[in-house]
């Protein structure tokens, strides 16, 4: 099993912050599901994020339930697995076997962390915003793979298509006062 | 003046949705105000959008009170000007004087579009969750500026570095079933 790197939880934020394509795992005590989101948002440093889901989503129930979930970030050599899991159910499909994804035991959560991904992020659910569909998330744990030397996320565009990161530019040093952690 | 192409609201987030960095115009009835933000989510195809803010930002006040502003979206070459903008407060600085940003007029609200932006987005704010600083907008009115041929976005990661859009990839006969706007 492939060895994961605890990331400081102060810097969870810069998982999520460019805006990747997400697997989400729950576990509601027997069966482990996955759905892949793009509708994801920081909130906080602290680090607090937002998702959007609902009751339209198997993986709602074990969310609400067990208020417990695993942000894992594919990279882009992923992207089938990526599309495949968020065109199918958790209510007749088995995911993990389906797609081949591992799970691997998280240090807080009964959630899995995905293996495959190269980032998991594990979280509590902290609130559900009913009236618009956001529940938000407090990271508990954060880990990284170091060992996976091509990063490179996906960005779902919402036609069908998906961006891949490309360059990197620096602004650190005019960023340098608003970087507390960084 | 460049002309904007008006984009059909329910393809809106399609903007959004790969997590670009966006500015976020205002005006207070006196003065244009403009922040950086990447704290945003797409939370429906109506479309509904959710951005973080809070009193911290001086462009809160403007949007509390008119309950409007503009989600402008820059494209890769004006980095430095997204950054600049990040980086100082409405509340001393004149930043689209300071920035050389020059404000279009709205259809249906007072908060200026940004011409030097690949896109505009007109939006109402619908709700304030102070608790979570979740400021919920929808779009009503979107536009796109066609004759920009070079249109990658930025993404922050949230460390001072900023990652370009990419190649983009299609998989969109797989996901046919799940786009009905597309």
């Amino acid at each position: 099993m492939k060895r994961f790197r605890p990331l400081p939880l102060e810097r969870a934020f810069t998982l999520l912050e460019s805006g990747p394509v997400v697997l989400v795992t729950t576990n509601d005590g027997k069966h482990s599901n996955v759905m892949t989101i793009s509708w994801t948002m920081v909130l906080d440093f602290s680090p607090r994020f937002a998702i959007t889901t609902g009751a339209w989503s198997h993986s709602y129930t074990a969310l609400r339930k067990t208020k417990e979930c695993v942000l894992a970030i594919p990279t882009a050599d992923l992207i089938d697995t990526v599309v495949g899991v968020g065109t199918c159910s958790g209510t007749d499909t088995d995911k993990f076997a389906t797609f081949m994804l591992t799970p691997a035991k998280a240090k807080h959560v009964q959630a899995p962390l995905i293996q495959e991904c190269w980032a998991n992020i594990e979280c509590k659910v902290v609130d559900i915003i009913r009236k618009h569909n956001i529940v938000v998330l407090e990271a508990i744990a954060a880990w990284v793979d170091d060992e996976r030397k091509d990063k490179r996320t996906l960005h779902a565009v919402g036609d069908g298509t998906f961006i891949v990161d490309g360059r990197r530019i620096s602004r650190k040093r005019m960023m340098r006062a608003k970087l507390p952690f960084c």
